[in-house]
């Protein structure tokens, strides 16, 4: 059996993003971290050249991506995970950006398979019963990316959204926070929008506080939208002492709101994400968030394709990923 | 003749991003810029669905785009004016990314040739005799977008690298600034490393100045490379007073790291940067920068490449577009 990235990563009980640092030598791995990954690619020989070589004499795989948000920024990093694995196998990648409208999804759908893609991976965006139709079209496979479909028919690999905004809120809520703002995205969304929301509002409950429509603004997910929210509840009688953004990128939007209004995060106000974008380290205060493994997601569905174009078993063609809470400057006690 | 968004532009005094805004609804236009761009639209006849719905009827063309790097925040938006004008002539984009690395650049370019693409777009790598030879064998038009080859034989649609990083450093030259650091690119990229490096040197030069090794550092074009290199600026006995960095990530990784060393930005160093992507506005203070046009340079290269498939006459195969200072808050008189 060949031996993955993937395996490696589970052995050295690091992540997929960890072990490809470590193969590249990239110089942002700790010296014990490096250690592990090491030992764990001597004890199951992985070789990740040898694996290229083998498959690279056979004919040209392409594998399709539809890309529904080009701007939004999870995408570069997902795709990493995709192109890594790609790479690794040989194969070709073709994106194509749908620019988050449904017509476009499936028209460049389409495109893709009239370009005789082996296989097509969908990145991100909501996949209603025209997309299911559009895709039972097709003969080749094709893998759900950071999203998944309702009624869970098509392969995917995804994380719990609701769980992670829970787990977001619950960090607010222990640090002893009681009016928590929330800053939606759509609720006709259903992974980072509704479910996100569903988070917040399964954490109040089970801390016995009741929704309160005032504390709950709906933002488009970017920056601008962060700040117009958090602006608004700045002005309330009786402000949030924190909130909750269901996307880094809003909750950035919020933290410069925040001061520029005069006021300090995380002192007076706390803030919190959900992503783990590269940005988030590159703001003052560095936010706190719940890390989406976006380089895995790419990669879990790359191989999983892979997988399902060569026709081996697959464990499992629903996979969820783990989150996990990120502790930077931007929460604080009350 | 076809009316084009690019003559509505030129037509109102305004940049295609901003007509392309109009167009579609979205509100971060002022009014009266609204007003001007509806009165050119109107004066012209511009009907961009008209002519979409014209020439949708013939082939689907597809052309395919090469990301020399996806994870550079400059791509989305030059891919942003690609789309936009592949969307108003219903042309299909393809995407493939490259990870700066030229073999696979070279690669991708057989691969999308193979997929049998109506044209081509090299997006903003060093061009080589290697990629001149590859592009060579192509039997459809290739237009080279936020970049150029040396020797000028190419299509290509770029800005003036030398005369932007000049602009740059006279910005902090007038300011009264004397030690000016840079954060340079490396000196083997002609246009973002060498061309930036050569205005920042000319700049001293105009000011009776001489170039001091001590003061330019060499980054890699990332966030942590600017921090780096701005730490290194702080620790020196006689440290700078104002930093001009190849590109905004780096600039705002100099901020940072001026701001976690106990220093102000502008107060203690200024900063300043060239590009203009989102997050330039995104940083406190808002980075001072020079702006290239990203939206209009995929914009004019894909309209570039629309008349070289349809073989149309074409004034000039090698268009140099403004670059532009952006004054925000990031640089200080001394």
């Amino acid at each position: 059996m060949t031996v993955t990235i993937y395996d490696v990563a589970r052995e050295a009980g690091v992540s997929m993003a960890t072990v490809s640092r470590v193969v590249n030598n990239n110089p942002n791995v700790k010296p014990q971290t490096r250690k592990k990954v090491y030992e764990a690619i001597e004890r199951l020989g992985y070789r990740p050249n040898a694996v290229a070589r083998g498959l690279a004499s056979k004919k040209t795989t392409t594998v399709g991506v539809v890309i529904p948000d080009i701007s939004n920024a999870i995408f570069a990093e997902v795709a990493r995970g995709i192109e890594d694995i790609a790479n690794m196998y040989h194969y070709n990648i073709i994106l194509c950006n749908a620019d988050k409208r449904k017509e476009k999804e499936i028209r460049v759908v389409n495109t893709l398979l009239e370009k005789q893609v082996d296989g097509l991976l969908f990145m991100g965006g909501t996949v209603t019963d025209e997309h299911l139709q559009a895709f039972s079209t097709s003969n080749v496979p094709i893998v759900l990316c950071a999203t998944t479909d309702e009624k869970g028919t098509m392969p995917s690999v995804d994380i719990d959204h609701e769980g992670a905004a829970f787990d977001a809120v619950q960090r607010l809520l222990s640090a002893g926070h009681r009016r928590v703002g929330m800053i939606s995205g759509t609720l006709q969304d259903p992974a980072n929008g509704f479910a996100r929301y569903q988070g917040y509002k399964r954490a109040l409950e089970s801390a016995g506080l009741s929704l309160d429509e005032q504390y709950v603004r709906i933002g488009n997910y970017k920056y601008e939208s962060g700040m117009e929210a958090a602006q608004y509840f700045i002005a309330l009688p009786e402000r949030p002492t924190a909130i909750f953004a269901a996307t880094d990128e809003m909750a950035i939007g919020a933290i410069h709101a925040i001061q520029d209004a005069g006021l300090k995060v995380p002192e007076d106000i706390s803030v919190i994400g959900i992503d783990n974008i590269r940005m988030a380290s590159m703001v003052r205060p560095q936010l706190t968030t719940v890390a989406q493994p976006m380089y895995d997601i790419g990669a879990v569905s790359m191989r999983l394709l892979t997988k399902l174009m060569k026709k081996e078993p697959v464990d499992q063609a629903k996979v969820v990923l783990p989150h996990e809470l990120i502790e930077r400057r931007s929460v604080a006690s009350i």
